[in-house]
């Protein structure tokens, strides 16, 4: 039987752009998910920063596991809010996401996006994000 | 004396990011920006639809270049929120943002992306967020 | 037969809380939906302006019967946003919200709330939220 | 000299808003705050719940106070995004919001609403928003 961590890195394996990021899934459990990027020249924006676009990336990933990892199968992020608080510097960004409330037709998670520069964790993100089960499409949307 | 898409081209090639994913900026003047990003494989997730991430990058990135065009000089995106219509599908993404409402410290801005399938564009995400001018730092965030 | 508009009065004055506040259903069609607050007194915070609340509150019921519009039946709104673009001064709010995308499952909505003062029209909040079909409970959310 | 609690309570007792729906600050600290509502028949909408006006306005009153804590003197709420995770149903909502980051220009708050009912407390909503120092007007925003 597969775990729930091989069975999210089998997922992570499966898409093309977080391959090219680079990303890594180092926490899966019921309620939580935790992945981290090691930065590189090509993440970065023109003053030197994560781009806010990877960011934004890293949190919608962050939410979409842990919104799954409470509903089960298939699932897709509906709709985030993210704030960036602070420039993302340094070699690693971590996005550690929680769920907040669930139900049989949602799941409503937070994640908060962190850069870690000499080995110290600064808050560079805060996200909130609605998680729905994939349903089959009956009708397609207008 | 450098016209204003011509300033819009060289901040966008000094992105490294927006220089991975190939990202074009194909229209900016004072309130709206449109950007246009060639869908290759690296960039899709595991059933073969532009990342989300993805397509939070491109919105994120054209609601800066909005709020920017009327906000003048450097600009940053302070929050943003974001809602996936539709699964982004096609050989095109477009982001167009236009501001909403503009003062001295904020542009308010929204941005539509549409995924351009067989010359067909379908929205996939609605985003609203708010651009601030960079400030000279004089004090560090906690 | 009752026609739309009748229906949507009838919702509203079936809202204890809108008749406290007094609110008017002015447009309500297929994609669209405007309601009128006239200001008074008890609506305002301690600068004199209309509550940031008040004009929440606006924007929420005005993105529901938008979202109610096309997806027919009982909805709700699952979340929104909502950007305060100036303060809201004047004798009137008017809140504007129209269908951007909607499907089975959902409908997104923007609205835009505007102050009216002497006459004139301020815009003075822009909204983006998700409106979704009322299901029936199977299982009660954790 | 007059602690922030009595100031807090000063502030909300010159919001003729908050006195006609009845709002009590019931903590104020540095980096926390929380709102109290009992709950009336006026407060709810057609179905018996509170109507999500409520639940936002006092989601929204609750972020400004979390900011207004840190940031000091003359506060507004920028934005907010609010998640609504089951109805509003009970006796009183309580919204309990803290400061997740902060700075010179801004404070990032999130706020948790909840409907108790039979002393039992749920989590109704789940917000999160911008709080800025009101600046002195220079301009007039377009």
């Amino acid at each position: 039987m597969m775990d729930m961590m091989e069975f999210g890195r089998q997922v992570l394996a499966a898409q093309p752009f977080s391959q090219l990021l680079g990303t890594k899934l180092t926490r899966f459990e019921e309620g939580l998910a935790e992945l981290r990027l090691t930065l590189k020249p090509e993440h970065l924006q023109q003053h030197g920063f994560a781009h806010g676009g990877v960011v934004a990336y890293l949190a919608d990933n962050a939410l979409t596991y842990a919104g799954g990892s409470v509903l089960g199968g298939n699932v897709l992020t509906l709709e985030m809010k993210l704030n960036y608080t602070r420039p993302a510097i340094g070699e690693v960004l971590i996005a550690r996401a929680s769920v907040v409330s669930s139900g049989r037709s949602q799941a409503v998670c937070r994640c908060d996006v962190f850069a870690v520069a000499q080995g110290k964790e600064k808050l560079c993100a805060a996200a909130q994000g609605t998680i729905v089960p994939v349903s089959k499409p009956s009708k397609s949307p207008k």
